[in-house]
């Protein structure tokens, strides 16, 4: 039978198609031990300011663990009639707490129940996840150590620019996880708030003691006004942002590596275990998990804009709209671990192609900067030698030529200050090491990049 | 055990996670039925063209319709080392039809088998979309017809501005909403579009003949570039970009309803079938369908933004990218009939309180226009009388009465023109009834644009 | 000095901070002929109805006229007092032509009048970019004409697939380009709609005639809903949808001219005229063009955002958020059209490089899925002759081999009806002629489909 | 004449729709000063590590402050054919410095300039809009003060719940915006991170001294590696994220701003100085601010998908797609910041109607909770006597009464725990005031939030 906790004044019953429609009972269920865990303290904070007994409080938390058994095990019923977990539960308590059950929500109400569960849910997801990109951040330090000394083309444009250390590049993707790290901690300080007590906007008669509920639920902090406490969903959407980005940083190494598995390019291979082929043509073996990650972005993108959307004008306090938050945030928080989690498995199980790569930085003029740098230490502005370089290239191309390939008679038509001493400029080899500069490609300051890199990773374990 | 139809040149297997990662079944099963019947209609062509025999399509009809049976019923097994609803089908024909089930996959490709699954689907959903628009449309008539003579507030800045009919108001929404029904009309011409035989991505060399399945599938026409056929998303964005401004409009009339079911317009009553109660606040009577239909709206936007997204910058011709483009296309199908469900249940529940409103069009200044359309009728540039009026309506401020409460004498301060037939104007019957321009509100043109309306849904009918 | 047209009732000044942020005047002053268009029309209308007297009419065209030259000779003065380009046009209209100017605003308001203007704007732009991109579907057309016969890979998921002709694989993009001009085509017929004598919101007292405004301004249709018409919004949130599309397709062209411009893959050369370098790298060549257009993708995608989000929960009718539909209309506009004209000035500019887009048809084992396709006339159900090439491929790559470098007795190992027939099946060109299923890339239809596709064209124009 | 900082290898000149089309100069120029700026400390580093001579860096020093001083008189000429303020700034370099002009570009390149500069600026708006916010903070709390005992219902759906202080509904946009403060202050962290000599992409040969321009520039920081360097845009996709959350709480209390002016809620009255009215009714007074703010909203979250959309998947390291990041960002703080200031202006000239706010608590069974909460200090649990109530409620709405307003005797037929005592809790000041759960609405609660509010602020100053 159904069980309404606020059908007292209506005549009509529920219209079927409106229970379905109003329910969310299939998105909120994730939330269950969330919800148990929140009660549990709730009822025994009551205890505490004999707000109810002792014995009810025991019968509560006797009565809410036999439920999450009833929920791990699968023998829980479900019904769209009870429309969300909070009822679900509050509903089965009646039939193992009897009268205690109905005091629980006593000095509360499901728009402060709810925020409660949804921040102990997101504090425990966050801290997955910054778990995850630790780790994930370990797999791309050990990939840069293990290809520390690999010369490829750095690309702008993907054009071929400068000659970088395969351990550089990577050692880019771990700033940027870093920073998303970084980001998901700063957020978890407005996450790791307790809003419980807030009750339904105004707070509540009931002689709680709110410090003593964040107390058993560790939280750090209570929530300082109970109409913002109902309505706030800013860590909702700070969590989609900052995921977004994290999003754009996967999008971009995926892009990289289907790039990179092209025959053209042909500098990685990954591994079988992560790849896949086509139904039609025998020899594909694609990158697809490269490419679904890449796809997933912008279902990332997409739950931000729709948590946005839905926050958008929305009066004080709680209103139904913000039912709707949930879809989208255990979307994204699911679609990010999935990434971090494949990710993790596929970048030890990719093989460089050394060979390709090298090849890649003695070919299509990479070493012009290098050329006009070598003119601009002999005295020449650089404007000036960037020019120079321009015309050499121009003339190099015309004869099919690299300009390492040219003679210094044919250089000296555009520069005198071209001689012999120029070509040790314009090794693969030299091109990176010269580059010491902080934060450069010389192999060097990558090993620093590595230590420091290590350093963090253990003081941030 | 798993099949794959991609293994032979694979020599490790693929990681668990990945199978779970790329597997695409949870969401695509709901396509089986599409697929079911492409392939029935791709071996009867193949049997007419004897690229197969007689026999063979024959045990592929009969295995297929006994795996729909098996699905429909229950009785089908999933797993997500078979990927996708393509697969499970495909590998469960081999045990009822055998080597004829490994004749089916001959000239297609998954690429075209799903871009001609998806088209099937969705034209199937577009045209139950705009039949369920067109009844609702249906409802916003009759609504009308039952309301035609109810004076309210017009609103502009959510501020009184003139007197119209709430019938007036309602077929605004006749229009906001024959607006989307056509769209989406418009839409299914490039929906309805048979793109099989394009296989992988060049076309196939077996004797195909795509017109003849295109006429087993009631498909007009065949896509003419193969290369097109297989990365061509835009009917899902297209579908999605209509599907989003539909949504404004329930966001806009949701508002609306929310803001007329308030204590302090009162306007209207939503029934108890359609309402809902608060856990904690006994005398709560929320309009929760009106505002769960206004926060829909977010997610309908966020899917159009995760499709653009994961459609940008593909290269030709499929990428592994566009297996997510199901999730955000079946989510916002289901979201926008749900919605367009109960919108069609709940406005004839709505009880409307015909004293308030007509309360809202004699208070609030509401006949200032009216004054200052009357002076112009009596030579004054509009200009002029907008700015006297304008002075009337401080004074009367000033007083804490309306202008048709002042006196001939009081209103000839402001000017000359004003006298005792000044005040007929004034009320809201004449200020409704005189709004005889096309597209006004007087009544006659209410009753004249749902004559029309009547017409138009009996001829779309 | 200001003239505000409302000031009558408002004893304090504006803010000048207000006066500001409500100003519209800087974006909207693009809309200045089709205000005066629009108001010459309305003010030949008013005197035909005998409301102003035919002399009003001729002061009011005279004036506006002045004003329109005044506007383009730059002699014309703004101030964010007058808050919008209406206003502007009105307050000067009164210098010259006195009391005719404020008879102007007679039957009509801001909210109409603002409606008019922009869709005589957006009707003006859409047939604009249905012109721009009738003809870059020309360019393209052009340009699978004279690389007719060009073998290249198809790719799908990066990884070389099939061959095709390069002129395949352009006239993909015919049909997406297309699609896009259809859907402008569609869209005029909403926007073709004249709102003007909806007035504030209610339609007006005047004895306007709608349907002669109508017809004065080109319009074929009348809208027919007053509070509809003043606050529709539902042709820029489609002409941004529509636009979205297109650039996605523009994004998708994008990339593979970055891509195919690379060193690795080196299949085309950008012309100097259309290209940039770097202030740095002497050797770079940049396909800059590209890249901004694939960047402007976010551009119009975050308009439509914009303009959904805005257009969100708005109760009727007019609201002022309504003001911030013209910045993202414009900048899709703008963006729209430079990037169609960028695209036709650099596409016939491309050089194709043959030689490269043959051999990557030649190596990759692209031939696989003829292969499948030869056992399979041969009598082998398709999913067999799949899995044995997959493992032909795995024995050819071990070797370092193509399969059509392996002998008949190498091949015999996998299957019996291997032989030296096969190897004619092997080559690009037979791969390519052979697939003439209809949309496939065998030459004769990629003919057929130019045919198809001038003659579009030409019946378009 | 046209200064191509690259065209050394170019033979074709730029087409003149490319030069417009590729030019970001009317966007950038406002970075010139950070640009001067950064130059500045290059110059000065430069010199201190001989690099360029002492001499060479006066030069440079005293040119860029001539051209800043150009371009802030308006004397300075800009041209499509220069590309960016960059350019600009350097080929006007040349004119006043001759020589050394052309050593400035040494050791850095455009990629790393123009992530120095947006850093420079975007470091100094997010401390701007840190500032504006405070003084926001400062405005909202006086607000509160001066209205700290003005009950007012609080709405949850928008129906009345319980009623709360005005003070106590105002504090909840303190911690909105507090969050939003915050969130701005955590992102500086990243923001303020030193770029410069990153170079291309690889870093320089050159014997540069980061840390040195770092302490020039007020740099606490300097960017780690070089490829990552020149393509993170995550600060400007953070900042975006941050303002559109902030927007969320804008468009909120822009809502509530604009149903609490319509004449049915009456609640507040906006200054004349910061509304405007209606060109054709004159009585209207619209709180245009409150929606214009509220139609922003769009254009912020459209910023942040244009960013995220154009920052997807893109590879290592700069691409040109890159330059697109300007016009949101620019565009999102010129937009939050005249939010702001217009906020800081409006709020104190709100003018509220206590009267009607009172009213708006004894009307709609607002003390429902509060005699269920009685019921239960009798020993009824909670579900129960929420179901009491209810029924309660149905009878008194039959009887067109309140509950209060019912007698002792007729409540006993709902519960024999009615009695007088009943009615001194649901008086609207008993209902406040007893609702002293910590951050609950009691008076005093409101105070103590005031003064952390005020301490917060003193703190923070």
């Amino acid at each position: 039978m159904s069980y309404k906790p606020w059908d007292g004044r209506f005549a009509e019953k529920t219209d079927a198609l409106v229970e379905a429609f109003t329910s969310s009972i299939d998105v909120d269920k994730h939330l269950y031990k969330y919800d148990i865990e929140g009660s549990i303290a709730h009822s025994k904070m009551m205890a505490k300011q004999n707000i109810i007994s002792n014995e009810d409080a025991k019968s509560i938390e006797e009565g809410l663990l036999k439920i999450k058994e009833e929920i791990e095990t699968g023998s829980f019923e479900y019904s769209d009639s009870l429309e969300d977990i909070h009822m679900h539960i509050e509903s089965r308590l009646v039939d193992h707490a009897g009268d205690s059950a109905k005091k629980l929500h006593t000095g509360r109400s499901r728009n402060d129940q709810v925020a409660l569960d949804v921040r102990l849910y997101l504090r425990n997801e966050t801290n997955i996840i910054i778990d995850q990109l630790k780790s994930f951040l370990d797999v791309i330090v050990n990939f840069s150590k293990k290809h520390i000394d690999i010369p490829v083309a750095g690309y702008t444009h993907l054009q071929r620019a400068q000659p970088v250390l395969l351990s550089h590049h990577m050692m880019a993707y771990f700033e940027m996880f870093k920073r998303d790290m970084e980001r998901f901690k700063d957020s978890l300080k407005r996450v790791n708030v307790m809003p419980l007590g807030s009750a339904a906007l105004a707070g509540t008669t009931y002689n709680i003691d709110r410090e003593l509920t964040a107390e058993l639920l560790n939280f750090p902090e209570v929530s300082k006004n109970s109409m913002d406490s109902v309505s706030d969903r800013d860590f909702i959407m700070e969590f989609n942002s900052i995921a977004s980005i994290c999003m754009v940083h996967f999008s971009r190494i995926s892009e990289e590596l289907i790039i990179w598995s092209s025959s053209e390019f042909n500098f990685i291979e990954i591994s079988d275990a992560f790849t896949t082929g086509s139904s039609i043509m025998p020899q594909k073996k694609n990158p697809d998990v490269a490419e679904i990650v890449r796809g997933k972005t912008g279902r990332v993108f997409g739950n931000l804009m729709t948590i946005l959307t839905l926050m958008k004008s929305l009066p004080l306090a709680y209103n139904r709209d913000m039912q709707e938050d949930k879809t989208p945030l255990f979307d994204t928080v699911d679609t990010l671990k999935a990434c971090i989690a494949v990710y993790k498995g596929m970048l030890p199980n990719i093989k460089v192609n050394k060979e390709n790569m090298y090849n890649s930085t003695t070919v299509g003029f990479i070493n012009a900067t290098d050329m006009a740098d070598y003119l601009v230490t002999k005295g020449m502005p650089f404007r000036e030698a960037h020019s120079v370089v321009g015309k050499t290239v121009s003339f190099a191309l015309s004869k099919n030529k690299e300009i390492h390939e040219l003679t210094v008679k044919e250089l000296k038509e555009f520069t005198e200050l071209a001689d012999e001493k120029l070509f040790k400029f314009l090794t693969t080899e030299s091109m990176i090491e010269r580059r010491i500069s902080s934060g450069g490609t010389a192999t060097s300051n990558v090993k620093t990049a590595i230590d420091e890199a290590e350093s963090y990773l253990k003081a941030n374990s």
